[in-house]
């Protein structure tokens, strides 16, 4: 079990509070996890959904790279700590009830984000017969700014 | 609790069949979930994330609408069905294991996709203050293709 979010404001009790605000209060599930999706900032691409719990969050916003909690392995998670594939934040973004986050990343490494060697994690489309397609997309120019 | 996903084949139990196969075999959480992600397809915006049941995806690829399933009501939430907010959906892309979906959507109504009026659920940048403040994007340009 991830550490209680004790080091972040507790959501509003209040819809409106919440979703108008100007405090960061993110929603932490029953499982102290709240999702982020990570977007290569140069090019838009969605590259991978993972999970954060506070730990992961403050260490995000303390350093400007991101940090996950990985489930498998129920730890702390410094993206790209082994692959180099380091994500430098360059913005997030919280959803209306902030229990997701957008983080808009420049990419160390080889550009990519994805354990298989894919750019991004989202290489296959489902098509019209139910079966997966390599897309084009995932191997497609690495963004212009690797660092 | 979500009816389990028995339309859909199950997992792969070896993750290279999982991660490199063409069998569409979504990884539904312990919960019966996953996790979808929603892009306008004509302007790449992230507009909202949510989650899925068997029942939500399989209602998408029969209809090609976007459906959901709202954790807040229990229940299968056809998204635009209150809103006009419909999605039409051009492209779903699924991740290295299987538990996240992109949408690449046509936004219906009036090309939105947040209850609070924005554009997109990420209307809020998280601040180097640790504030929120709202962007600009979020009430920008609608997409061209407000079909």
């Amino acid at each position: 079990m991830p550490p209680r979010p004790e080091r972040f404001a507790a959501p509003a009790a209040a819809a409106p509070e919440q979703e108008l605000g100007t405090a960061f209060r993110p929603k932490f599930g029953a499982d102290g996890l709240l999702t982020a999706v990570a977007i290569d900032d140069a090019t838009g691409e969605v590259l991978m959904l993972a999970h954060m719990d506070a730990e992961a969050l403050a260490a995000t916003l303390a350093t400007g790279e991101a940090h996950y909690y990985s489930r498998s392995r129920a730890k702390l998670w410094r993206k790209g700590e082994t692959s180099g594939q380091v994500q430098r934040v360059r913005r997030i973004l919280v959803d209306c009830d902030q229990d997701a986050l957008v983080l808009r990343v420049a990419v160390g490494g080889d550009g990519g984000a994805c354990h298989t060697g894919a750019r991004s994690c989202f290489y296959r489309a489902v098509g019209e017969d139910g079966a997966l397609r390599r897309t084009e997309d995932d191997r497609s120019a690495r963004a212009a700014d690797g660092s």
